[in-house]
């Protein structure tokens, strides 16, 4: 995130206490927002702040910074505790939270850091804010909810409406749909009713891009482990198009692999499964959906955008909407 | 809780979904409130608000209700992540939440709990509500971070000073101070500076006589597992005087002990722990302590509250305060 955002993050937090054990709190609090995350949902707020009005410096710009300030909370404390769900190895480049301090400690740190995020929507004052970030994250758990009921369950049994629904809950409310929103919001305007099928079209490429890239990303761009979706039994759009057509012995030896646990896993057979998802057309598939999903949003978003006051501003939020869902890394 | 907070809280929470995995989860939801907790905290916000000349009825009640059902909320999520935390056997009579469905469910359900907690405060739209719930919750994780890191490093060279500092943090805020507060700003009135030492006073009393509970209550009474503190390696003022003046043999037995996880230790020698501290003059060195401060604090309190509007309310109020700290069950 830019570093007057992370300045603002990290001036919410507890300073230094006297007790040798809240230092420690204080430096658990920090860790994650530390580690330079890239920022995307909000500066997507920020840009939608500006395109509906809002100038950078202005009164009303406190309560946009606030508010992406706690758009950035809200990411950390959520991959604090995804991290402990998916049982994550590694989080941008380092051991995940709970991997360096054991769980229930990293579980109440990631509680402690919810908080903090409801204390910067509290401080941005902006009308409707807190109403935005409270449907968002009942979208956001619903979807986890149906992500990790599938990997307890090892349900693959599942469609491409299934998946999307997933996605459209569990990413693109808190991804697009709601940083949008949050930005008319911030300049005092009553968000645009296309923001929500567009952020929805725009938030399932992103995801289904992040697929991709996992499967065939360049490792010094992408930043994480290639494959590791495969490692971690994630649902794709990739996986859901290949296993409704795979030949049945394959078919066999990927479900056979899903049911174990990631330690489980065998890496030659995890192996042969990536070679033969890159083989299929599969992944083409997926990012041809992809790219349909992003025009569609992207077509949404600009009749949506198309009377906002400051056009200069909506000409770079587009553009930054499109590099969302066709990066590279 | 009441039946009309109960009712309050479940209205709140996701009615059934089409999808069988969302039933699932809004059943989750509903499951910890379900289970009858004593409802306690809301019980003493209503009985503060009511002292404060909030009538029940008036229009100001709905606030007063809706803080008495996030202070519910907040209770149930907290315990869902402590029973992780912990690792907990069982709540309230029943496995614990994770327990029945694995961890990854069971982190992502007390999130969700977490919000509605907010959306209810956000629905009382009691003026310094919001910020009575921030602090409320620091400090709260502040105390579980204390608690946490001793049990991972298996600390036990500490101080009387040191056990109540984390009770403070930990019960104290939660359960008296800010209840007392948050009654106080449903009414409209400033809280009375003294509720701070009182109730930080009352919540240990309360504390300890729940750990003196859990070595000596009535096991039908008391609803919990007695000695189950020490399975779980809790740290209490009974067993921090006791570990002071211990013959060595014994605390050498016990630090042995201390040492393993659950699962580990021995029964035999954990029922000789038990013996001695019973037989030690330890747990009635700490009833004697939880009687000193329920008296303090009830002075404290009962001054705070002499000019009070609703005498009557406030008298019933002191006499919740007094059978908590002496309570059996």
């Amino acid at each position: 995130m830019r570093p007057e955002l992370l300045d603002r993050v990290l001036a919410l937090l507890p300073q230094e206490s006297g007790r040798p054990e809240l230092r420690h709190f204080s430096e658990m609090l920090r860790d994650y927002p530390r580690r330079g995350g890239k920022g995307v949902r909000s500066e997507l707020l920020l840009a939608s702040a500006r395109t509906h009005g809002l100038r950078p410096g202005s009164a009303g710009w406190e309560g946009a910074l606030w508010l992406a300030a706690a758009l950035e909370l809200f990411q950390n404390w959520v991959l604090i505790h995804d991290d402990i769900e998916d049982d994550s190895e590694e989080r941008r480049g380092r051991p995940a939270l709970h991997r360096l301090h054991g769980v229930p400690l990293a579980i109440n740190v990631g509680d402690a850091l919810h908080v903090y995020m409801w204390e910067a929507v509290h401080r941005a004052g902006v009308p409707g804010g807190m109403e935005e970030f409270l449907a968002m994250i009942h979208r956001t758990a619903e979807g986890q909810h149906l992500d990790l009921t599938w990997v307890q369950h090892r349900e693959w049994n599942l469609t491409e409406a299934d998946y999307l629904e997933m996605v459209r809950l569990k990413t693109a409310h808190y991804t697009v749909v709601v940083p949008l929103r949050l930005g008319a919001r911030a300049a005092g305007v009553t968000p645009d009713d296309r923001f929500t099928p567009a952020g929805l079209a725009l938030g399932a490429a992103f995801q289904i891009r992040d697929d991709v890239l996992n499967l065939r990303g360049d490792p010094h761009l992408y930043g994480k482990e290639i494959g590791g979706d495969l490692l971690e039994g994630k649902r794709t759009l990739i996986v859901l198009h290949w296993l409704a057509q795979a030949p049945g012995e394959q078919r066999r030896v990927f479900l056979e692999q899903m049911g174990r646990d990631r330690a489980e896993k065998d890496p030659a057979a995890i192996a042969d499964i990536h070679r033969w998802l890159l083989e299929s057309g599969s992944v083409g598939y997926a990012q041809d959906y992809a790219d349909a999903q992003a025009r569609e949003g992207l077509g949404l978003l600009e009749e949506a955008l198309a009377d906002a006051p400051d056009q200069d501003a909506a000409r770079e939020l587009l553009s930054q909407m499109r590099e969302l869902a066709t990066r590279e890394a």
